[in-house]
């Protein structure tokens, strides 16, 4: 069966487009609030998973040792928009443990912010790894390799002891097995996994809450959120969308952007984990149905609401910049 | 009854996204070749009806009174890259005139050819209207109120002259009426109309062939695809589906992208006309359906179908060109 459609995108006063997908949200104890469309398919998180990518980063003693700053933590978490403060901020990570740009194997490309993609374009300056919105999650790799004394060279490969530890935690806090046959390889080469939709959501409520992890990593969990949702800046960047979640929300929503239409994240004043699939990898559905959801079961002020409605229901303009429709989420979200 | 799946998006051996859509292939007399999904619902063609809009410029006379080539004509069509040759040929267009950019209300954006954009954004330049992808449509409209001998200011107007004749081209040559709750402001700021997917195909297949046209319509499509496929390049740009399939295919293909995931297109050798809409809007699977129907309808030799997989089953890859997945039609498209 097909899954719901989620987001409509209007031009006039006709749907000119349609976005489908499903949608988990789920409790701590596993308890699911809403399931809607085919909430057991596997699916590649991408840099959705990126916070708990960084969990082992803190548990083992990483972070504390080669002095991680919240902000880095939070950089580590991100896939942010390679404006220079986040470049400055990958570069400082790799510094702390004697390394440079050219230790990254996530590759290079334009930065996401456009107005640091012209300023890097007029400076007749190519782009590099550091630019890419992975570089903080992979200046966290490096870091964990070195804690655990192995050699960071080669730490995207799926049998590097950093990326198996990933992998053993990823399993760990969503309650998944995963099989070899769900890996992939992620737009930074690093592997990702195709995990159900339902445990997804559920490994984000435990991320939120603490529930049902070790205490260890709990204590992990909270010292990562509360980075992101303090410096929400750099967790992704300048008129972006987590970023503006979370700036308006605080340490009440932790969410986070995945390639391919995806978008988890955590209430953790309502202990719950969100996962979000749009069927056709839309981003800009992704957000509205994330921001349909906060809105839902965030618990949010009447203040609150009208301040992030324009996520929710986005006003599409032209290259005159005239309003020529908008993005709306369907019934089956807002009722 | 959800439209069906007709691209899927593979990472590794996992689908990880999925694109569905509807597929209308219309024989010339009306008769329907293929049907799948929902064929009857109005979609916005957008820049795929560049073509039809551009047949009163031709039938008027303006393009033999202002002397437009071939090449300009092409432009006229198209939805071109901003590559510094679209650009001299728009701004020669509406020196015919007597008119430049200043004249153009397509607004500006920078070219979607990325070299092109970073030469211009390395040169310290402004993007201007010119290098709008639909610079040499409004160039061409412009032409045409000049011809009209109507004011050429206000031109994308709906009741302006020009739209109002674009309006029932459109009407007469797929054979519909347009209520004005159909009409949408397009990217470009002109109307856009909403038509029925099978009577778009419809269109395209009466383009194709001339058949159910006056004669000076038919005489008109004729010198457009003419135009188009000896001047594929102009009708798009480097590295374009457009411009590859007609420079691989020459007369027997004419192509042409709409945003939000509409494609259209004539094979006049087998007399078919094809309309083809994805639901979510997304380009990427309206390039693999439209190339796999060309596989398919379009009598194509041993080699040509070699040549043209690489659109069908595009290869997807990562900021380290590591080959990590590929977009592929479904049964239902290659059956």
């Amino acid at each position: 069966m097909a899954n719901p459609i989620l987001v409509e995108v209007l031009r006039g006063a006709v749907v000119e487009s349609r976005h489908r997908g499903a949608v988990a949200v789920v409790a701590a104890d596993g308890a699911s609030v809403l399931a809607l469309g085919d909430v057991d398919r596997p699916v590649f998180p991408r840099s959705a998973v990126k916070a708990l990518q960084a969990l082992r980063l803190i548990e083992t003693g990483a972070a504390d040792r080669y002095g991680l700053t919240d902000q880095e933590l939070a950089l580590a978490c991100a896939s942010h928009g390679g404006e220079p403060g986040h470049v400055a901020t990958a570069q400082a990570m790799l510094a702390r443990i004697g390394l440079d740009a050219a230790a990254l194997r996530c590759g290079a490309h334009p930065p996401m912010h456009a107005p640091s993609a012209t300023a890097l374009c007029r400076a007749g300056t190519e782009p590099s790894a550091l630019h890419n919105n992975c570089s903080g999650k992979h200046a966290g790799f490096l870091c964990l390799a070195c804690g655990l004394g192995a050699d960071p060279r080669g730490y995207i490969e799926p049998d590097h002891p950093v990326q198996r530890e990933v992998k053993a935690t990823i399993e760990s806090v969503t309650g998944t097995t995963i099989p070899d046959e769900r890996r992939g390889v992620d737009g930074c080469s690093v592997p990702t996994w195709a995990v159900p939709l339902k445990h997804l959501a559920h490994g984000f409520a435990r991320f939120g809450s603490g529930h049902g992890l070790a205490p260890e990593r709990a204590k992990a969990a909270t010292r990562l959120r509360a980075a992101c949702t303090a410096h929400p800046w750099y967790v992704a960047g300048t008129g972006r969308f987590c970023t503006e979640v979370m700036q308006r929300l605080g340490a009440r929503a932790f969410v986070k952007v995945g390639a391919e239409g995806v978008y988890c994240g955590a209430l953790p004043a309502v202990g719950l984990g969100i996962a979000v699939k749009c069927d056709d990898g839309g981003a800009r559905a992704a957000e509205v149905v994330m921001a349909a959801l906060i809105m839902r079961f965030g618990a949010l002020s009447e203040a609150e609401r009208t301040a992030l409605d324009h996520l929710a229901r986005p006003v599409l303009r032209n290259w005159n910049s005239i309003a020529i429709g908008a993005l709306r989420p369907t019934e089956i979200l807002t009722q």
